[in-house]
């Protein structure tokens, strides 16, 4: 799902595009007029949301830039196995700002962040992993994880295999990963 | 192949490093001294070569940078298939500079540029795909190509299916891509 209002729409593409600008990456008008706001249905995109560019998402591999406003997140999900195939895996390249990713492991005292408001048991993992400019992780399949951008707010390069976000399961059981 | 003498891989590893910056990349140390800087056993590494920066490359996924100095050429190669398994299929996105892609098809007549100095046979398709910063191009598995730097040099992002460099089939035949 993605923001409504077609003048908010503008002015989160027009936002995204200026910290893509900002840290160098240089998008086509087609890309930013295309790219997505996902806000999980919660409809508090600059608190959890994620807006999207996806350059390429075929049957085999995907490659997207994640833009992410100060302090927003990408809600706790995993991604299932599919007809059979293992789920989605994922790198995450941080290109500008720094994000706190948290994923399968024992929690980290003292982290960095708390997640947005949300009902009871929407977060469940802790366990941090801080990518700074340059740093990256890989998810593996059908494992939890979230993470948040730093008060800078992020790019990240999303490096994966392919892109089935209908497929996602969220903890927070209010959010069905639907495209408009 | 890589290029040998240690001082000439130090001076090409900073000079690649130093347009990776230029182009707001940022790169880890690690990930400088791990560059691969292939010349395809041609011992032109200016002419006909890549410097590489391989962020991931697992049995499903991969994605590279390619740093690539004024008129630089990767040279005319396939992506066979490999134990059954389609070949490599990628996608070339221009991060900075401009580069002339070849592809199969007709030959564009008054192309922007030449191979290289070769031996008759080692360049055969010239169909021109120029992309521009921001634009990008995705390969046919088992496809024929090519591509060359603009004056000013590029820096290439290459995301694709598991990368298999050893496979690949050079239309020249001086060229073996083994690894060192």
């Amino acid at each position: 799902m993605i923001v409504q209002a077609k003048q908010q729409q503008q002015e989160y593409r027009d936002r995204a595009a200026e910290m893509l600008a900002a840290a160098g990456i240089v998008v086509t008008g087609r890309e930013k007029a295309a790219m997505e706001l996902a806000d999980f249905g919660l409809d508090e995109f600059e608190a959890t949301g994620l807006a999207i560019v996806v350059y390429e998402n075929n049957d085999r591999y995907c490659a997207k830039e994640l833009v992410m406003f100060p302090g927003m997140t990408c809600p706790e999900h995993r991604h299932p196995a599919i007809n059979g195939r293992s789920g989605k895996m994922e790198t995450f390249r941080c290109r500008s700002g720094e994000v706190y990713l948290y994923v399968d492991g024992p929690a980290t005292p003292g982290r960095k962040t708390d997640p947005p408001a949300a009902p009871g048991g929407a977060y469940t993992i802790f366990h941090e992993v801080v990518l700074l400019t340059g740093d990256q992780y890989t998810i593996a399949p059908d494992t939890k994880h979230w993470f948040k951008a730093g008060p800078g707010g992020a790019i990240v390069s999303e490096f994966s295999s392919t892109s089935c976000d209908e497929a996602d399961i969220f903890t927070d059981t209010r959010i069905q990963r639907v495209p408009d």
